[in-house]
């Protein structure tokens, strides 16, 4: 039997294993959950065993555990380091799931789940590939090293030590990896470009405890007020971020790339259905495809402060928060950046309050010039295995493991995604469209078969 | 035994007495207590009985019930009505609490857990007060009407239905109210101004659903960043607020008025020390009393939207809500006040978001002229009862029930305050000090006493 019949005969049962993968809550932002993640990643390695690695392993680290393996019997053939993530984000706000989080149920041709494309739909389609290629012929026909970690959503700075402890471990001639989207549905994609990723969050103190609105208010510096005033200045009418210097280091889309992105098969009126809000904005002087890929950006992920109960509640609060984070292109510097920002959120707040800054994670962006062979590879196996044309895009997210092992090996970098931008990954209702997951195995399957004969 | 032995020889159980009226949660604003509520209102009833009022019964409302009673044994006397409230307000943040809100503790001279001052504390001097009264004389000295509300923190509504319709059973010569502050410790103080509140609650709606903030940020509406720029525009740099028209109906200060405000002995440094802020800041060209008590403001009450757990969550979520509330002053008209709040921040929010504005309490502004000699009969029982000097004063905070009773009856009504500036109404470690409570029951049964003879 080929690989592609024992694919095509094992729908169902990888699908149901998908579904056990996808009900362990493996949240790594919170503590509550370290067993799950433990039990997570016991389950990974188990089914690399199952699929022929016979020392996959799990490596403690000092927050949640990598999984590790490796088969190095295709003398001759590339060896390829395929990474992912077993962890996910957390699955709040609860209330608006259709159904929970982690029960995996399949409605209109989609799994949804916490997790089903961000990313343990996605590794699951490399694990069964792998599989089928070697139940069908006995081996493997390149070398390959698996690492998926558990801590992506959280920085992944387990991994980055781990990394640079074990370099020849890990040495590849390429890395492959499968965390981002296709461009839309039937366009099967490469992604060439992420964003970098820094993280913060921002203490405004007013008070030294809550005080009553009535017999205070309209004489003390309201925390909410000054957070809200603070934040009301960090992007200017053309909504650029107003940090000094945030844009000095920024790259210039060429001319070429441009063009390129503006003949992509993509809407601007699917985006705006994905949204579904009564309208769009971003950086003037850009395209939208431009704001999410290919400009940096300050984005508030959470605000509170004060009452936010049932009914009223006359306080002034002691202090008020914010989550926020910047995404990064090249040649933006992550840590000079982190510096730009709390200096200018500082010089923004009055004298009458106090502020904590913190810097939670940093990130460097990436670009791949995409020169090398593997690439186009990556393309054909793609239009093989979903019978569609493939495309190269770039992505606004961010994954900081691609950074990190293209600074550190200086190897080519394949992202092969099978997500869509509507999937709801770190929202409520994220799905897999079940097309993608299946044409995804083939797809790998091709692609790992093929980089035989590069 | 004169009253003022049965007090002096009832402190202790007095004070126990007031702890277990402390101990019942009687959180008004929070469904899940209506258990709590209606024991609340059982235990104010049982305790009127107790001290005579044979009659007192718990009056169900559409939402918490009433405590009434009357005693009218005293012909040719004045008959008083006297109001308080049986509700509290929540106790979160709980974390900040010294010791539990609901198990009241006595620290320093003072006594604290939620209630204390606002409002069970200020309630149980009066019924103390009358029961010394009743016990030691065996009948009042004057005609007295008991009306204990449990709604006071929600808005009042259930009482005001209730006094249109029982306009009679209600009626007296003036009205009697502790639910204020004094001026500062060791200065008694009768109140002859309160501030109106309006309290509203905006949700700014962006995208149809939570977005990731790497796929989709930098090219959709925020609608935490787009709610921040709306906040910040609530302001000018003088710290008006800037809704059109807010300011069209205030009267101004009269020149004799802010002399009398001025020579009060009260401390802004004592004010900057209770608030503990780096600094304080309020509307140009007004002293911080004046902004306190005198002047209409803006505050933010509550904010929140998006991830605010434990370390990062990458999302733009698809809606952000604050909580506001204006205090109002004479001649201000809540009902067109709100208007003009919704219809500015409305204007100021970007056509990008949905917005739905919610008022969720509306009440006017109230200012005595305190000509009646029964004001001058409450500073004298106050100087008896502590032995100091009593001042008139103004307040920033509201009592709905004030104003209510003013429009209806057209009668005095003489606010008589023993919290303090500090007691942390509405926040962590409320308190009462112990020797305004002990006091309190003298200068009030003392008030009662020498109105007999009025």
């Amino acid at each position: 039997m080929d690989f592609l019949e024992y694919i095509e005969s094992h729908r169902d049962a990888n699908l149901n294993e998908l579904k056990e993968f996808l009900r362990i809550p493996s949240i790594s932002t919170k503590t509550e959950h370290r067993a799950d993640i433990a039990r997570t990643a016991r389950w990974v390695a188990d089914r690399l065993r199952e699929a022929g690695f016979a020392n996959a392993e799990v490596v403690p680290t000092k927050l949640h555990p990598l999984v590790l393996a490796d088969s190095l019997e295709a003398p001759g053939a590339p060896t390829i380091l395929f990474y992912g993530h077993y962890d996910v984000q957390p699955a709040d706000p609860l209330e608006f799931w259709t159904s929970p989080a982690f029960e995996p149920a399949v409605r209109d041709g989609k799994l949804y789940g916490r997790g089903t494309a961000d990313d343990k739909g996605q590794v699951h389609i490399h694990l069964k590939a792998l599989e089928a290629l070697r139940k069908s012929q006995g081996k493997l026909p390149i070398n390959i090293k698996v690492i998926i970690e558990g801590e992506e959503e959280v920085g992944s700075v387990s991994l980055w030590d781990f990394v640079a402890r074990n370099k020849e471990r890990l040495k590849a001639d390429a890395l492959v990896v499968s965390d981002t989207s296709m461009l839309a549905p039937g366009v099967p994609s490469v992604t060439y470009g992420l964003r970098g990723l820094n993280y913060y969050q921002v203490e405004v103190k007013g008070p030294a405890q809550d005080l009553h609105s009535g017999t205070f208010g309209g004489a003390v510096p309201n925390p909410i007020t000054i957070l809200a005033e603070a934040i009301a200045k960090l992007h200017d009418k053309n909504f650029r971020v107003t940090v000094p210097g945030f844009y000095d280091a920024v790259v210039a889309l060429s001319a070429k790339e441009r063009k390129a992105l503006r003949s992509l098969p993509w809407k601007e009126s699917d985006f705006r259905k994905m949204v579904g809000a009564p309208g769009l904005c971003g950086e003037k002087g850009f395209s939208t495809v431009e704001r999410i890929w290919c400009r940096p950006t300050l984005e508030l992920n959470g605000i509170w402060g004060g009452y936010s109960g049932e009914g009223s509640k006359t306080v002034i609060p002691s202090k008020a928060f914010a989550k926020i984070s910047t995404r990064l292109v090249p040649n933006q510097n992550p840590a000079k950046i982190a510096k730009q920002v709390e200096r200018h959120i500082r010089k923004l707040l009055p004298k009458t309050v106090h502020c904590k800054f913190e810097v939670l994670s940093t990130g460097k962006p990436w670009v791949a010039p995409f020169t090398h062979p593997i690439f186009r590879n990556a393309i054909q196996a793609l239009q093989k295995g979903f019978g569609k044309k493939a495309v190269f895009i770039r992505e606004g997210g961010s994954i900081p493991f691609v950074t990190q092992m293209h600074d550190t090996f200086k190897v080519p970098c394949v992202l092969i995604g099978f997500g869509l931008p509507d999937e709801n990954a770190h929202a409520p209702d994220e799905h897999i469209l079940l097309e993608n997951y299946f044409s995804g195995i083939k797809s790998i399957a091709i692609f790992y078969s093929d980089l035989a004969q590069i």
